[in-house]
């Protein structure tokens, strides 16, 4: 409660009879540093709302600058430049006649006391940005960093909008308790709206609509909850933008992993006097679990190649199962005809294989070259003779420089075909299949890769199509296929069984005597936590170095790998 | 000055009359995780420090646990652990014969209100944990996450230990204005004792001892400070510990680099009674520069090898500086007789490059292989006829390959060869010599490299020895030897001028626009800003993923890779 005493209560605008306000979620789909481009955007977003009659038109958080920009935020000469872009973009939404509509977009901006930046939301109305907030509670748990990089505001902000009183937030502002939300509560606003960058988890949709409702309860208002839509780097921002109604009723409700434009007004009338609180223009449907995954994953290789200007994607196709779902979800993401599917069979390769990787390749329309790999392995022998794993990982290796010849030389992103449980066991080569730029499965544990296999071929059984993924390559036993008879179970306990230790174990952060407690056997629990603790450094694969200056490379610079900005 | 309300003021034992007390300083290395390990040497230390007449023993930062621990902190069987492994520590203490000695070393706690880890310091005395205290200032900047995983102290400590009144700090604490110190200030103590966990920046020696003095100052009392020494992954600690008098005289100076027990006595009179602050044990010189980066880089790679168990490395040796300077740390850190230096020529070396060679790995006393990589590039080339930047790749590739392949089958440690200049244009090939675990001079730029291979041989000649490095290494133009003629120059700004503008670009964050104001011109500074942003991606060499639950592994887990806990 002490806290609430910080904060300066600021007002935009004038107090006046309270009319509707139409109300448009933009929920965009930006790239970090790219201010132009997503200036753009907002612009033609703006445009469109406009002309929809909306009056306000919400972007999400840093929709300007991207988010998350990172140390980016750092760097003196992109907040002028973010600036100036805003006070540009202002400028021509007036030209364009739209100088009366209310611009609600994030950005960032700097604490003049400290030269800090911060995450900022702007309004831009009439030709200049007429209001500002900082988000005050800047997390800096999981992906976030942001307590790090921004300083916290120190307002509660409202917008007076056609006589409506409008509470601002950003994001984990309504995470948190206390804060400028609970201050709010007590300025007799009429909605609650906060512009978001939430990162995509299995089921998330649920809890933030949950905390919305509970939200919408303390302020004793409707929340408009706008969220960011697109990948950017490793995270996924998977829309589902909503209002939720303060008696917890969902009245909008925007479709995931797509950009959208949704309205819903905000009745003249407070309260009862509003009568039953209205409908938005759309109610998108709840996915399931694998439908929501699955998409995930295509949007996350879709953005990452589009930010990162690829237009097509090569890797190697061994007639497995990760192989032949990467390949799926390549083809969702950039159509069959822009991926270069390579079958790179050894002594080793097992005839089955060799035909499931063509007929995968068939399937999806995608090109597909056979490039053995007997005689270059026969040469590197001749040099090398070895034995053992090291002559298992020259396999794999090999087949690595050639999937990165077809990168460099065709310009194609190459795709790691790892999935969860195999990288936190360590049961990969590095610099061989962990080979590539992007690994669309590598946060899928090896039970999850079958279900969706499945889930893809039902689903287009369903629409009338045929599947995508040969049924051999779902139902046949794994195996690495680097010496005879090799199967993943020789190293590996079976996958029903690892996936749940690897749950505990990673997800739940349970050490051994939480695993023994949860009832798994000492054996296994041992086997799976010496892989594990061992796989680190392979999971990394670049080499660290020593730091011997203020700032190297690594642990203290921390950019986002895909930046359009260069000034 | 309203957060000091918030500090509870605990003192452990009982005033009394003021008698000297003799100080140690336990500089030690210690390894993540290796709650054991660290443990015995805590123990050994403690031993040598009582034999000697020491009243107090005082250990770095978190020296129990290893430090930074990162997430491993969150794990609630390692803290548990922890604990046990101090009491286990402080009856051993008391067995042998040590109760009276009051030992004073970092650990993990928890913080019973919300389960989060606190970074703590304990005295452990007479068989028990005899006081204890929590870090306030937890510092995310850089390369530090501790605001992240810990929960900060509450409390300002001060221990009576022979009628001195002693207070304490951790790191950071005294790095802050405000806080703990502050209060300590009105608290009457006879001496500020401080634990640390301070990585290497080179020169930041001076800063540490200029910002004693001061604090000595505000509390009118004499600081110890008790650094780590040794590498843990990529950082290093350099010791250094020191005793730095109330009037900002330096009264004890560990040396940098090596663990070492130094003494210094706080004596029974205070300020003008005490007469001349009296000297320590020792009062080692300071290092100049390129000695101290060379030691650093040297214990920097030796204590990544003995703590992830690698005895020897391999490495391939072009001829060139880099590589010759990487073979020179890594005989300074294990021994030529460990190193495998391998010559991997192609159509395009020059006999130079390999006389050059072999020059090197005779002179270190390494052994030498020559793998040719001319047949192997035929064979892929008859496969995959590629040209330009890719087959330059490729050759690059092989020796990866190669290079691997002596790690895997000899069970050596690959050292990268790429400095910091050449990452930070991503004038480097990812799977190709990019390839290793450890890279000891990543964070040197070119100009550095060079400057230190002349510090290397002008040492080894004042003393008395040949020169490590062959001259020619030295002297000639850079060259990556991968198609006819190619120098760096073709692709590169010149070193000197190229350093200049990372050195702004990268450690300074300058944009374009304080680049151009730095005086640099237009087509360099745009030169340089394309290459450096394209490269980050390179830099990684790991692929990005989609993060869609709520663990994955990347972004929001962060362990370190060298750690011994395995419970």
């Amino acid at each position: 409660m002490e806290q609430m005493d910080r904060f300066e209560q600021v007002e935009y605008g004038q107090a006046g009879a309270r009319q509707a306000l139409k109300i448009a979620l933009a929920q965009i789909d930006t790239c970090v540093g790219d201010l132009s481009g997503n200036a753009a955007k907002v612009l033609d977003f703006a445009q469109r709302a406009s002309r929809e009659g909306a009056q306000l038109v919400a972007f999400p958080e840093m929709a300007l600058t991207g988010y998350p920009i990172e140390d980016l935020a750092l760097r003196g000469t992109f907040r002028r430049a973010a600036w100036d872009k805003a006070n540009e973009l202002a400028a021509q939404l007036l030209e364009q006649g739209l100088g009366e509509l209310f611009v609600v977009v994030g950005t960032v901006g700097t604490d003049h006391s400290n030269d800090l930046p911060r995450n900022r939301m702007v309004v831009l109305h009439e030709g200049a940005v007429w209001g500002a907030y900082d988000k005050h509670f800047l997390p800096n748990y999981g992906v976030f960093d942001e307590f790090r990089i921004f300083s916290p505001g120190e307002r509660s902000v409202v917008l007076n909008i056609n006589g409506q009183r409008i509470g601002v937030a950003i994001c984990e502002d309504i995470w948190q308790d206390g804060g400028p939300v609970q201050e709010l509560a007590g300025r007799n606003i009429d909605l609650l709206l906060t512009i978001n960058g939430s990162p995509y988890e299995e089921g998330k949709g649920h809890v933030r609509r949950d905390l919305a409702a509970r939200r919408a309860r303390e302020v004793g208002a409707p929340v408009v909850y706008v969220n960011q839509v697109g990948g950017q780097d490793d995270l996924i921002f998977d829309g589902g933008s909503f209002v939720m109604g303060q008696s917890g009723d969902l009245l909008e409700h925007s479709p995931q992993f797509v950009e959208d434009l949704s309205y819903w007004t905000l009745a003249a009338g407070q309260g009862d006097e509003a009568g039953p609180e209205q409908m938005g223009s759309q109610m998108a449907p709840d996915l399931d679990g694998d439908e929501e995954v699955y998409k995930a994953c295509v949007l996350g290789l879709k953005d990452y190649m589009a930010k990162n200007h690829f237009t097509g994607v090569c890797l190697g196709l061994s007639g497995g199962i990760d192989s032949a779902l990467v390949a799926a979800m390549a083809a969702d993401a950039c159509g069959g005809e822009h991926i270069w599917g390579i079958s790179m069979p050894s002594m080793y390769s097992s005839d089955g294989s060799k035909d499931d990787a063509a007929d995968l390749a068939q399937r999806l329309g995608a090109h597909y070259d056979v490039q053995a790999i007997e005689q270059l392995y026969k040469t590197f022998q001749s040099q090398l003779d070895l034995s053992g794993v090291a002559a298992e990982n020259l396999q794999a290796r090999i087949r690595g420089v050639i999937v990165m010849a077809y990168s460099n030389s065709k310009g194609l992103l190459a795709l790691a075909t790892g999935n969860k449980s195999e990288l936190a066991c360590g049961y990969s080569t590095i610099y061989g299949d962990a080979v590539g730029g992007y690994a669309p499965i590598k946060d899928l544990l090896k039970t999850r890769v079958w279900q969706l296999a499945r889930w893809r071929n039902a689903e287009a059984l369903a629409a009338g199509k045929s599947e995508p993924i040969p049924d051999a390559s779902i139902t046949k036993a794994p195996s690495a296929e680097l010496r005879e008879g090799q199967k993943d179970s020789d190293s590996l306990p079976d996958y029903e069984l690892l996936d749940q230790v690897l749950a505990a174990y990673i997800e739940k952060a349970h050490g051994r005597a939480d695993l023994l407690a949860d009832g798994f056997d000492p054996e296994t629990v041992d086997t799976v936590m010496r892989l594990v603790d061992r796989a680190e450094w392979k999971r990394r694969q670049y080499p660290l170095g020593p730091k011997v200056t203020a700032l190297a490379f690594g642990r203290d610079r921390r950019l986002p790998i895909t930046n359009a900005f260069a000034e």
